[in-house]
């Protein structure tokens, strides 16, 4: 391709309003343009890499019996009725009426558009299991779009659903998934991680988020420095031996802590360690309130605690639905002498607490010495707190370390979270309707271009992988006024066209700086220059990713290109 | 592939709800679902098929240095508002609104998102001409969506854009675009036709629709029987010479016409032939009325008419704006003594007319003997009418003939249409700022899946061109518990796949009839059987094309099939 005919609108000023690394270069490197917040354009060099990342992506999905389809964007609300997401979905749900006022949903994800399509036409567990996949724009009205393509309005997504009569097969076509989607990401040249995961929006009965190591990333994993274990902060099991101090047990005193509310200001004007101090939460949980404990030192995580009350909704008490119960500030909360009626909750950890701090249920007042069971009954101990660095690994092998990931994709076992709600049966082999057990599988194409971008790159520009890369070969041509200039690069683009290479050459008239700053920008993996020595027949090359410039005489520039592609 | 693990809904009735052929077939044969009103799914076997058709567009694309790109279905209400098109566009755009109440629109077509964003990109006359194209989901809210994809609310367009700086350029552009759209519909295997046509609501200065040739086309072709001519109805030329009858003119007489309005009784009742018959009807242009006169048995073209009042608007006057200038009803009007400042306009088919007949201006009378410049002025003749089969061709070669087409692509040159109201300007090469010059050419994606399965079927099912089938072999195991057979299956399942082909193998517990009905539905253009006679190693082959049946040795599958492949 010839550049003066293709569109590259590159930039030499950083964008001002691009926050990332790679949203600013790709960008720059006129790959992407905005025209909307979180709505962009992909620009002929981001097309070509998405068509390369859908074709990766298709070869592995074909490879384990996943057959690709393509469902509509435009969705009947009713089909988001059934399952009830038409008011859980929220804000982010694009909905439009047509002309004869029928609402419709833009979609996000497909789970009831396929669900409806599969209940209308796979009848018998003979056709079962089944699973279909499509690549697709996606519509999300993010409340704050940001980071250019990692979170948009209107994305490119790879979604698969599958569909089980037995749960062991809806383990197999996740684990064959799983494998999947590693090959994709290991193909693209991400590096990443399969980490347990929460179900969010989508529910279910299992999770996995496979998810790209990047500082801007803005999920933390908990990740073993010695096994594969990997997990979601979120959803990092804390398997933790207390040591339980042998002190013996205190007399209860209550103390003046006069405006000391927070578990550091107490603890530092009691000179205790905060892992002393037993934090007391209050949670409205599906409207009934109960007390949450944990040790000064750990955070709760709502997820585990929502899970742990099997709860719908799970939020912070309010001030005044803490007054109307106990008589002081949520600062000064404390789990002895509560109302008898009101359920404790408390984290393993509060029970290695021995002469503990805790508030006194009155302003401007705490209890020292307080021991659980002794002074104040738990009704459950339960793992309710993140896990934090320095913690043993859950699988038992290791320590946890943290790091940043931008999700790349979202396996899920769905069971018959869909396929329940909205009626949807095959007949089993004794004529028993029974729902489909449920699988689906997601993966952030668009979002892939940005988390390559992301870790592919240095001070000048773009260096995808050869794979993702948009051509093969960047073909500058210093002078095209010198004719032997242009008659060697003519005969050096129709000799690698036929090699089979993809090469994008720079024919413009445009100074030789222009021309190699654009190319380190756009960053293909190697820049064959033709110059001053093509007389001579003298190709001078340059390879992105090191910098390393060497010269091939254009006799030899077919089989170097070869041993360099492999 | 496995019939058994991917999704072919096939079925036996006929859908009541599909109107054509193509519709049934498609639907019957598992290739399309719909799920509301002109919103469907494309099952597995289309979306293999689109994926061809996408993949001879792009080749055919790329070789006119057409860049592909993927500009965004969200489009903000701003840019519709610059073009006008806003209000323009009427009730087909879909609009809806994000979380902060801005107004948006569903792309239906993308001249205002491409020409802001090379407006914003593109400066200098250097980097024009530039040509880029996208192949992407339209929406557009029909009022009556039907014939299943042929007029959806939810599709697949190949749109291109094309930006120049002379007329020139864009006059090259425009032919190669008619030549690759030519080289795109013959590989695709329609029977079609180019033709003059109308830009529509896309507007500009010439356009030539490609549209397959099909009974159950809504657009029709006016063709020459002799030469390339054609043009849809709407836009054929009329050039004849119209022979003028050496009759004595005669005095004119007012004649009593009790309760007869049209032309056919008034030319039945006064025993002439309609041509004599001179058809006054009154048009409101622009707010503005005008009268427009032709021969009773020539019909009005109203395109033609907009274009020769140079007006936005046309309408026919109602009964009471034409009550309010004459005394009668429409029925009667006549060109005869009508208020002074009223233009006159008459198709070239009046100015042959002899002693003619026409409303006298009051209600149940006319005129006859009726005479033109003797009887009444005329300001201005023109081409008004539509062709009729018989006509000249207005090329000069042949008589023109009827058809009924299927719109399959439209190229327009818009001209400066868009890039005008949009002050979207390059710097030509003095300096000053001048609108581009503009192309846009579309071609309807999944409207070719339904042209091409109306062109290809028989009485059984489809059967779509070997390059176009979702698959190329139909591998059918009569038997999935005979050994024999199942050894013979996989052993040439393998073979083939080596050899390339994309095969899809019946390996389902259905009876043998079942299988065959399906096979004939899905139609691909092959079918292996394997049978009874596995065991000496013969194989049924059935040409879907011919029905022709003949039997293989296994040894001789792969020579025979590149034969028939070629």
């Amino acid at each position: 391709m010839k550049q003066s005919r293709t569109f590259i609108p590159t930039m030499r000023e950083i964008p001002t309003d691009a926050d990332i690394l790679s949203h600013q270069l790709l960008l720059r490197a006129g790959y992407i343009r905005q025209h909307m917040s979180g709505v962009y354009s992909f620009l002929p060099l981001a097309k070509k890499v998405i068509r390369k990342i859908e074709n990766i992506i298709r070869e592995e999905m074909d490879a384990i019996e996943a057959v690709e389809m393509f469902m509509p964007t435009l969705q009947p609300s009713s089909l988001w009725k059934e399952t009830g997401r038409w008011d859980s979905y929220g804000a982010e749900l694009f909905r439009l009426k047509d002309r004869h006022e029928r609402q419709m949903v833009l979609g996000p994800t497909h789970e009831e558009v396929v669900t409806s399509l599969i209940r209308d036409e796979v009848k018998s567990y003979k056709k079962l299991p089944l699973t279909v996949y499509q690549i697709q724009t996606k519509f999300r009205d993010e409340k704050r779009p940001r980071f250019g393509l990692l979170r948009g309005r209107e994305f490119i997504m790879k979604d698969a659903y599958s569909f089980h009569s037995t749960v062991e097969s809806l383990e197999d076509k996740y684990n064959e998934m799983m494998q999947a989607y590693s090959n994709i990401f290991s193909r693209l040249g991400l590096d990443f991680r399969a980490v347990i995961a929460d179900g969010g929006t989508i529910g279910g009965e299992g999770s996995h988020e496979f998810m790209a190591l990047s500082d801007i990333g803005e999920d933390t994993i908990a990740y073993s420095d010695a096994s594969s274990f990997a997990a979601n902060i979120e959803m990092a099991e804390v398997k933790v031996e207390y040591a339980k101090s042998k002190e013996t047990l205190k007399e209860i005193v209550k103390v003046d802590t006069p405006g000391k509310r927070t578990i550091a200001e107490v603890a530092d004007f009691l000179n205790v360690d905060p892992s002393k101090v037993i934090k007391t939460l209050i949670f409205k949980a599906d409207e009934k309130l109960v007390v949450v404990l944990a040790r000064g030192d750990h955070d709760i995580n709502e997820i585990k605690l929502k899970k742990a009350l099997q709860a719908d909704e799970i939020n912070l008490a309010t001030e005044d639905e803490i007054k109307e119960m106990l008589s002081c500030k949520a600062g000064s909360i404390g789990p002895v002498k509560l109302p008898l009626d009101l359920k404790v909750y408390a984290d393993h950890g509060v029970e290695s607490i021995v002469n503990g701090v805790c508030g006194a249920n009155e302003d401007d007042c705490h209890l020292v010495n307080v021991n659980p069971e002794r002074d104040f009954a738990i009704d459950q101990y339960v793992d309710l707190r993140f896990i934090n660095e320095g913690d043993p690994s859950p699988d038992g092998n290791g320590t946890i370390r943290f790091a940043k990931g931008i999700e790349l994709g979202h396996v899920f076992k769905l069971g018959t979270t869909y396929s329940g709600p909205m009626k949807a049966t095959y007949l089993d082999e004794y004529g028993k309707a029974q729902p489909y057990i449920m699988g689906c599988y997601g993966i952030g194409v668009s979002r892939i271009l940005a988390a390559v971008a992301e870790q592919h790159n240095d001070a000048n520009g773009l260096r995808l992988p050869k794979q993702l890369s948009p051509y093969d070969i960047h073909l500058v041509t210093i002078n095209m006024k010198d004719e032997a200039q242009t008659k060697l690069s003519e005969e050096l683009y129709h000799l690698l066209k036929s090699y089979r290479y993809d090469i994008l050459h720079d024919d413009r008239d445009e100074r030789p700086g222009v021309k190699f700053t654009d190319a380190d920008l756009i960053g293909l993996p190697i820049r064959l220059t033709i110059g001053k020595r093509a007389s001579e027949g003298i190709v001078e090359v340059r390879f992105r990713a090191t910098g390393e410039t060497v010269e091939w005489q254009k006799e030899e520039v077919t089989e170097k290109l070869q041993a360099f592609f492999g």
